[in-house]
């Protein structure tokens, strides 16, 4: 794959990040007004999306990358960003599910190189080995190239019920694809027994939403199963550059089907045989809940979150091992006696709960809802 | 008792109300700067110092109570109860423990009345039956003028160990002091077995350090077995009118002997035979950590503390039944999966802990005494 590479970029490679989801899980310090990609997992740090954009560009460059995020987040995403271009930006008049946000996005960068592989890459995972991460995509771009929509398949560490899992079969044989492998199917979240025959076999992967293709083959592929959309896609984008666009994806988006680009393309792609995989040998996360962000803070380059990094005063834990401590800088905690507590303050909300249980706070902001507390949502 | 009735004041007797003590089990609520006797249990509430007075008001009336505190409260102490005359607050140039303080209210009341009864109440415990307590009071009084130093035993709700206990003896058969009882013995705080062996004879009550007496049986009995620190105390008593009294106060203080009334003057008294008991069959607490506040705020005039009084964001708890949360007003607390969670925030602290724990919160207090953060004490 020597030709691809260019002082690290891949030629013809473009990155698509979309930015978009509540993240509810991670309240309160993921708002509507504050989604989990706009936070760092300390002080210190980046944001995720910060954090994917220095992934990326290493492979694209500044000018290949187009972030489709929110109207209410685009001004935030560009000041973070601040190497984005200005035409890079893609913002959606309200979200339409991913297929709307990735094909819209392939469907323009398609229109500028139409030899283009696009590949997209969630806008608040954590990788903490970006490099690991990049030797995959340049797998992966390989692959597409040899007209495939690839996938980069995450290793279970545990039968995880979160994530769709991703069913492998016999090795593509490609030079400088040397780990891809043929797709058999996607499937949906199971349940634990299920998820422990998967991993039993050896042959499955989480699915991270990650999907490299030629912009060209993934809006053919959803043109056969979904026509109305691809077209709908190309046409906004042949527009893009027109004086009227606003007033067209105003017009337009709230026709667009809302589907998620597995159900859109990755599935019935793989049944036709033209969907691969290069398997991920690094640690990912999507921070989904409060105990996966105390599970990648606390390691590799994200250590700082306890001690509270900015923070001199150090909690004092007492027989509470392992806990997720977020605080305002100036505020003293204490915690006593309660194992894998999660203590988020953050502003006007004080979250107390435990990593095990840190799924159900997904709960507690319904109950928010119910009440009719916007503004603490 | 009728002769001691007028307007429901009982003549010629005075309480006493010893405000000090660090309560560090109450942090952050209760600080050095904010001791637990300043604090409500609720906002909207009086003060522990403040429903101390108005318990024995209506016995005593405001001319004939006496505040002893440190010189760091004196000036709070005096805005929490107006009605305190100036004359009437002791302050202490330093802590000499809990014989130094009653003893000189006593020996200045003594002064002032030679036949005076004294009653000594902490000022920072709770009671919200106050008729009954007063009705304990009156007997107790009644069994003082006969030359008793009387203790007012609560009954116990479990075999405590941060008590210490009672032994009583047989009837003292008083008119006006119907329940009075001889005082066999005072027990130290026992360990948990010994405590349920004292319950299970039904012989014994907890001490909460409530003592009625004739000012003169105190302090000669104080005589009797610590003669230099009763004869100080009578001598300051005797010059407390003077323009020299600081001064004396100050020269003098720090000369006193350090030691608890209970060892001074209750326990050796008791094996001579003048002490005697007035059981109290009222609820209740000295307030000893989160889960006796919790206890005591939730039931009786106390019910305000969950949801948060003065509130409107009524705490969102999910499977965290017998939490007891306190949170600046426009703070949304969510407690997920934690079973009497406590939960106190309280300026630049937070505390998590559970009712179960709650005596380890002193640990966390002497931690940040060793890290020096005296500004969090």
């Amino acid at each position: 794959m020597n030709d691809d590479i260019r002082d690290g970029e891949i030629a013809g490679f473009y990155a698509i990040i979309p930015a978009g989801g509540a993240g509810t899980r991670l309240w309160p310090l993921s708002r509507r007004s504050r989604p989990k990609f706009l936070a760092s997992l300390s002080p210190h740090e980046p944001t995720l999306i910060q954090q994917t954009w220095n992934r990326l560009e290493p492979l694209t460059g500044s000018q290949r990358v187009v972030v489709v995020t929110g109207s209410a987040h685009a001004h935030t995403v560009a000041e973070q960003l601040p190497q984005l271009k200005p035409g890079s930006l893609v913002v959606e008049p309200s979200p339409r599910d991913s297929m709307a946000a990735i094909g819209l996005a392939a469907a323009i960068i398609e229109r500028r190189d139409p030899t283009a592989i696009v590949g997209s890459f969630a806008a608040d995972h954590v990788i903490p080995d970006a490099s690991r991460f990049r030797a995959a995509v340049r797998q992966s771009v390989v692959a597409a190239r040899a007209g495939n929509i690839v996938t980069i398949g995450i290793e279970p560490t545990g039968p995880a019920t979160g994530f769709g899992y991703i069913e492998l079969s016999e090795s593509l044989g490609l030079p400088g694809a040397a780990d891809a492998l043929r797709v058999m199917s996607f499937k949906e979240k199971p349940d634990t027994a299920t998820a422990a025959a998967y991993l039993a076999t050896g042959r499955y992967r989480w699915n991270a939403g990650m999907f490299i293709a030629p912009a060209t083959l993934l809006l053919d592929q959803l043109r056969l199963h979904h026509p109305d959309l691809a077209n709908r896609l190309r046409e906004l984008a042949a527009r893009w550059d027109e004086p009227d666009r606003d007033a067209l994806l105003g017009a337009q988006w709230d026709e667009l089907e809302k589907i998620a680009i597995d159900h859109a393309v990755a599935e019935p792609s793989a049944a036709a045989g033209v969907v691969a995989c290069v398997p991920g040998d690094f640690r990912w996360s999507d921070i989904g809940d409060w105990d996966s962000w105390g599970s990648f803070s606390a390691i590799g380059p994200h250590d700082a979150l306890q001690p509270q990094a900015g923070n001199e005063l150090e909690p004092i834990t007492i027989e509470s091992p392992n806990a997720v401590i977020i605080a305002e800088a100036d505020t003293q905690v204490v915690v006593v006696g309660i194992p894998d507590a999660v203590i988020v303050h953050d502003g006007d909300a004080l979250l107390v709960t435990t990593r095990g249980q840190s799924q159900r706070v997904k709960e507690a902001v319904d109950e928010l809802k119910r009440r009719g507390q916007d503004h603490l949502l």
